[in-house]
């Protein structure tokens, strides 16, 4: 099976890695419209060659693993594929996604998004396991073939993912509050910091708590400025809660009611009794 | 130097593991007010034995590793030790505990922050390594004695603890920024998910990213609790940015000002250029 991957980044490029280690690909294609990166993947083993888009569009699978903009951009491309090429996004947003894939590739098209990542971007932060004991929620299959979704959860299985299905409405609004809010949460908080009139001093005192909660605030603008595009109304909405929560916190610290400020610290404490 | 911790939780539990480790102590003494965690503390082996508070007084060193409010009830208990007892604390906050140490023995009470530490508490959350390498604050020191502070600077280089001297009042602050807002961050965002019709579902899709901003949200509300009170005007204040931040994204998303949305992604990613 030949895999042209389109975007060879953090996630494309450790896909690559898990169908190399699982030996799921007889030949794995690049498809990158940055020049570095076509080398980089190539010096470092993650692709065996950088193809152009006819090449791309002979691939048994195409993934597409590029900003969520870009995947429905691109998808107009591909309208003249083979019917036995199978092509899946990576995308973190899918509603939009499905409802914008040309009609006529609508069944080869998988929408998949693997619950997995880090902060880091582009091919040198490639890298293995990344894919591994990892949930990938793939949406609206009743759309698809079951040749294609058989391809795509082959794949899914073979390198040892969780797969979970979902209407892509549904996971846009899941996917909002366990990554999309968290990510605005944290580049609120980074901006917090860096408006203070020394943050030098201040990151002084960094520990693992700030660490964390400012992690992904290093996550790439031009990525997540589409995913909070695709996701504009789920997050505002969401954005709307914590904001109340906030509030409320904050009334009742200036009220110093200490014993609601409690409850609510062991309110959020039972979060953890689900989130194993 | 026999070392008497009061307090055998994570803090003075890890903090008596260090002592052990380096030698610092020819006798550890653990005082804990719960019978559990004195009997879970001397089954570990993190303390030689549990004393009594006449015996308490006359150690070397005692070690306060209670929560904030606590420190400040029991220096008041701790008035009459001999001149060669030394005394710290491990609060959070420090502004007001020193203002509240009884002006006797102000010279003998060194105020220190450990910025390390993990979400879990009690004695079996006593780890090794948690001090070695991580930074500790030490507060106002000019009020106290060459000989009470040289005994505290002696130990923290020995169990190779980066040390940094700050006013009070400038480190409450400092505080708030790297750790008592965060956790704010963390409840409220806690609380946002758990407020959801069904956060069992949603919950499902957690990664790296929502682990990481909620795992402080699993903090002792005992512990934290005492600390906001302790900091509360500060708190209040950062909130007051943080909203801010919060808003200004709200309305660009609103707005779907795309373009001052990215820029403020990117000033946040600028944090990451000055914390290492």
């Amino acid at each position: 099976m030949t895999i042209g991957i389109v975007g060879i980044g953090l996630m494309g490029g450790s896909f690559a890695k898990a169908l190399k280690k699982y030996r799921l690909s007889s030949k794995i294609l690049g498809y990158d419209h940055n020049l570095e990166h076509q080398k980089t993947a190539i010096n470092l083993g993650l692709v065996d060659e950088i193809c152009d888009l006819d090449t791309l569009k002979k691939c048994d699978l195409i993934v597409l693993s590029i900003p969520v903009d870009g995947i429905i951009a691109f998808s107009k491309e591909l309208d003249d594929i083979g019917e036995n090429t199978t092509i899946m996004d990576f995308g973190s947003t899918k509603e939009l996604i499905v409802k914008n894939i040309p009609s006529n590739i609508r069944a080869n098209f998988v929408a998949a998004h693997p619950m997995t990542g880090t902060e880091k971007f582009g091919p040198l932060a490639a890298i293995d396991g990344l894919y591994e004991n990892k949930i990938v929620v793939l949406c609206d299959t009743h759309e698809n073939t079951s040749y294609h979704l058989g391809k795509v959860l082959n794949i899914f299985n073979t390198i040892e993912m969780k797969i979970i299905q979902m209407d892509a409405k549904e996971h846009d609004i899941h996917a909002c509050y366990m990554s999309h809010l968290p990510h605005a949460v944290s580049y609120a908080l980074a901006n917090t910091v860096m408006s203070h009139e020394n943050p030098n001093e201040i990151i002084t005192l960094a520990a693992g708590g700030f660490r964390d909660m400012s992690r992904i605030a290093k996550s790439s603008p031009n990525m997540w400025c589409d995913i909070f595009r695709q996701n504009r109304q789920n997050l505002l909405d969401s954005l709307n809660i914590y904001e109340s929560k906030l509030a409320l916190l904050k009334e009742m610290l200036q009220n110093e009611d200490y014993e609601n400020i409690h409850r609510f610290m062991a309110k959020a404490n039972t979060l953890h009794d689900i989130l194993k």
